[in-house]
C-alpha cells in the first residue's frame, strides 16, 4: 500500500463546505457515451452522503434518478438528512453543474460491518471461467481500443469470451455479460460497488444494440463489505421494450458472497 | 361497469389542496403487519404524482423509502416537480402523518401509452397452473383466515399449491410465491400495478420465515398499460443475509407481456 490515494479515491472526492453541501469534480477520465458515467457519479455522490450522519458511512440502499447528463469539471452535491434513527438513516442527494440538476437521489446508510452474518443466499455466483482465460481491454482489436471510451481504462475488467462477442461483432443474443473486475489500485469497498454496477457496457450490447444507453433510474443495494480482491460481475436484461430495458447487476466478491444488486430501467440506443 | 369507484379508487384517492400538497385517507382495510401495506401506500401517493404533470399521467419508475409505518387515518401527499421536459417528468413524493415522516419518493412519470411497441422480452411468464387448479384465501383453513390481516380480502389471490405451502406450514424452501392476481371489481391499470409488486406475502414465508417483513426501499418499473383480465405475479428472493433481503415481483397481464418489475430491500421477519 502506498500513501498516494487511487485513482478512483482521488476522482471522487468531495470537500464539505461550510453549509453542508459538496464541491466535486468530476473527471474527464470518466466520460462514456454522452456524459460521465452513471456509477462513478453515484460513488461521488454516495461519499458525500457517507460523511453525512456520523456511524453511517455504508450505503445500504441508494436509488437514483438521472435527470440530465453530467459532463467533465466542478458539480456541487447537496445532502439532507431526512430521517436519522436506528441502524439506518434515510438521506436525499441532488447532483447539479451549475444551473443543471443533474442526478436526484434518495438513499438508506447505515454501517455494513454491523450487519448480523447470517447468509442464506440461494443465488449462484457467475459462471466466469478462470482469470487467465478471460479477455480485457488490452486484448481488444486496435481499432476498437481507438474508439473506447475513457472509461475503459479506468479499471481492469476481464470479459468471459462468450460475453465478449460485442466487442468484435458477434454478440451472443442473450443479453448477458459477465466479467472479473478490479480497479488497479485499491480493494473493493461499499463506494467502489456502486461504480462496478454501472461499469460494463449495456447489456443491450450483448443483442447488438451498440450504442449509449442513457440511465433514467438505478437503484443499488449494498449486501456486505467486500472482501478483498477481483470482483465478479454479471449484468443482464430480460425486458427490452418500449424503447427502455432493465438491467440487473450482481457484484460477487472473492469469498463467493452476493455483495451487490442493481438494477437499472435505461433507453434502448438508437440505431 | 358501473357508475361507483371501485374499492381500490376509493381507497386511494386523493384530493388536491391548494397548495399543491394532497389530501388522503389511509383506509383500515389495507393494514398488514405493523402497518399499512406498501403497494397501497404507493399506489395512494402514485395517483398524487399522476395529477401532479399535465400529459404525464404514468409512473415509468418509482423508488419508495419507508420511514416508518404508516397508520390508518388522514395523510398528507407533497409532490414537487424536479424537471419536467422531453417524454419524462422526474418528481419527488413524501408522505406525512401528522409530524410524522412516513415515506419519501422519486419517481419518473410519463406515458405509457404513447411507448414504442418494440418488445423484444426473454423473461418468461410465470410457470402457473390454470386458475381454477390454483387455491385462493376462500380454500384456506378457517385458522388461517380468522388470523389474515385485513389486507388479503382487498383483493383475489389464487396461489400455485407448489407457493402455497407457507399457508399450511410447509414451505417449498425455494423463496418463490406465484399467484393469479385480480382486484375484485376493476380491471388493471398502471395504478393497481404499483399495489400488485408489494401485495403478495413475504416470499420468506416460502422459506418458512414468517412473520411480517418491513420494507426499507422498493422500486417499481412499469414498461406497459396492462391488458385486461387477471394478473401473474412472480415474486422471489436470492439473496437472505445480514438480516435482510430482496425481493424480486414480476406483473405479467392477460396479453402475456411483462407489464412491471419490482425489487425491494426488507428486514427478514424476526423469529
Amino acid at each position: 500500500m502506498t500513501d498516494v490515494p487511487a485513482e478512483f479515491d482521488r476522482a471522487t472526492g468531495v470537500t464539505a463546505s461550510a453549509d453542508g453541501t459538496y464541491a466535486a469534480d468530476l473527471g474527464a477520465g470518466w466520460v462514456v457515451g454522452g456524459g460521465v458515467n452513471g456509477g462513478y457519479l453515484l460513488a461521488t455522490l454516495g461519499r458525500a452522503l457517507g460523511q453525512t450522519v456520523p456511524g453511517k458511512p455504508d450505503p445500504v440502499a441508494i436509488s437514483a434518478y438521472y435527470l440530465a447528463a453530467s459532463t467533465p469539471g466542478p458539480a456541487t452535491v447537496t445532502t439532507r438528512v431526512l430521517r436519522d434513527g436506528g441502524s439506518v438513516a434515510t438521506l436525499a442527494a441532488d447532483v447539479s453543474q451549475g444551473d443543471s440538476h443533474r442526478i436526484t437521489a434518495l438513499a438508506a446508510y447505515g454501517d455494513l460491518s454491523g450487519l448480523t452474518d447470517d447468509v442464506a443466499t440461494t443465488a449462484s455466483p457467475p459462471d466466469l471461467p478462470p482469470l487467465e482465460q478471460c479477455v480485457g481491454f488490452g486484448d481488444a482489436p486496435p481499432e476498437f481500443r481507438d474508439q473506447a471510451p475513457p472509461l475503459m481504462s479506468r479499471f481492469d475488467m476481464r470479459f468471459d469470451v462468450a460475453s465478449a462477442g460485442w466487442a468484435v461483432g458477434t454478440p451472443s443474443g442473450r443479453g448477458l455479460i459477465q466479467c472479473w473486475f478490479r480497479l488497479p489500485d485499491r480493494e473493493p469497498d461499499p463506494l467502489s460497488l456502486l461504480l462496478a454496477v454501472d461499469a460494463m457496457p449495456p447489456a443491450t450490447f450483448d443483442l447488438g444494440m451498440y450504442g449509449w444507453a442513457p440511465t433514467l433510474e438505478l437503484t443499488a443495494h449494498l449486501r456486505a463489505r467486500p472482501a478483498p480482491g477481483w470482483l465478479r460481475l454479471r449484468h443482464a436484461t430480460r425486458n427490452v421494450a418500449g424503447g427502455m430495458f432493465e438491467e440487473d447487476c450482481e457484484v460477487w466478491d472473492s469469498a463467493d458472497r452476493l455483495v451487490a444488486q442493481s438494477r437499472q430501467l435505461a433507453r434502448t440506443p438508437r440505431p
